[in-house]
């Protein structure tokens, strides 16, 4: 009796995963908001009401592909940077494997979060909130990055963290762009890379600079 | 008669303009694809049928809306900075002027093209094809003054013009991300501005910072 429950409530994690796997996909490519339950439904070979089950409504739909979506930048992102040292070192693997993760084959409609922070903008509610809070917790890591380096004479103590981050967004944004809109995901990482060490070079103490002038 | 066709054609034009002024900030705030022929002739007091006198079909009228926010651009952007003497003076005035466009008030939706490019870019098609070439003719622009400053010893010889506009494009789109998204413009303007000056003080050569230094 437990091992039926126990096997039935793992059924529906996996299913719940699958869908999720499927959706988050397809709302790289088409938006969140033209994501319909009818077209998931299909593409996971589903019943509408089937999904219905572990998804009670479209904003919680919603809520769970933003979900997905940060999973798979801590999988891809996060983890492999805490290999490295914090401060400078981690940053820049922040930065790096997000490049990856924004014009690789983790998406295939190109970075998640770029293309749903420009759909969520002007709408309100909890599906915005929830967006809001993952690209904080994001920003948050990397402030812990600057703060670490700074403290450890890797980055100078002049740089003003929230300028840093404006800068960090754009490279993103520029990468995703050059990658979606001009189709070239090979200039886009490109020019990112350049961005990023030029960035790194004009927060870096000498310390810092010889750790960037290392061969990787 | 001459003169009673010349009037009809003039009020005709007049109505096409009342009707992009509206289309363009409806399109800002909800997307192209959402702004529907139905809404836009309701928020301009016209039937469906008077308004498809003016665009015979929805793409006509989508490529009609991104036409109208060129011409914004170069009415709020691009004229007046050719007071200024093409090279630095001119690149410095387009991306200052970028961030007024981008985040005061010429839309009410924010940047009207980071947010049409974000819709567009996994798109087919005309509409598409006429916003790349929308983007084409500011980029050709920012080029040319690259060009210019380096003729007339303002930029340095190295820079290398792509990895510039990879840059310039960042600083446009985390404008409107952080207008938009974290609804904060005055912040927005304020890291642009720091943005610009530390990358054109990347590029410049002595004349240029000069220039740069020079009170406004």
């Amino acid at each position: 009796m437990q091992t039926g429950l126990r096997r039935r409530s793992q059924e529906a994690h996996a299913t719940r995963e699958k869908i999720l796997a499927r959706a988050v996909q397809i709302a790289s490519v088409r938006g969140l908001a033209a994501t319909s339950i009818g077209d998931l439904a299909e593409a996971v070979g589903m019943s509408k009401s089937g999904l219905f089950a572990h998804f009670a409504s479209k904003e919680q739909l919603e809520i769970a592909v933003l979900d997905e979506a940060m999973r798979l930048l801590r999988q891809h992102v996060i983890e492999p940077s805490e290999q490295l040292p914090a401060g400078l070192p981690r940053l820049h693997a922040l930065l790096d494997k997000d490049v990856d993760y924004a014009t690789g084959s983790v998406f295939e409609g190109g970075c998640f979060f770029a293309a749903a922070a420009h759909e969520l903008d002007g709408r309100e509610g909890a599906v915005r909130d929830r967006l809001v809070q993952i690209l904080d917790e994001w920003d948050d890591l990397l402030k812990a990055q600057l703060q670490e380096g700074k403290a450890k004479g890797e980055i100078r103590q002049d740089v003003v963290v929230d300028t840093f981050l404006f800068v960090a967004t754009g490279m993103s944004l520029a990468c995703n762009w050059v990658s979606q809109l001009r189709r070239d995901r090979a200039r886009a990482s490109r020019e990112a890379r350049a961005m990023i060490g030029g960035l790194l070079r004009s927060i870096a103490t000498p310390v810092g600079t010889a750790f960037l002038d290392r061969p990787a």
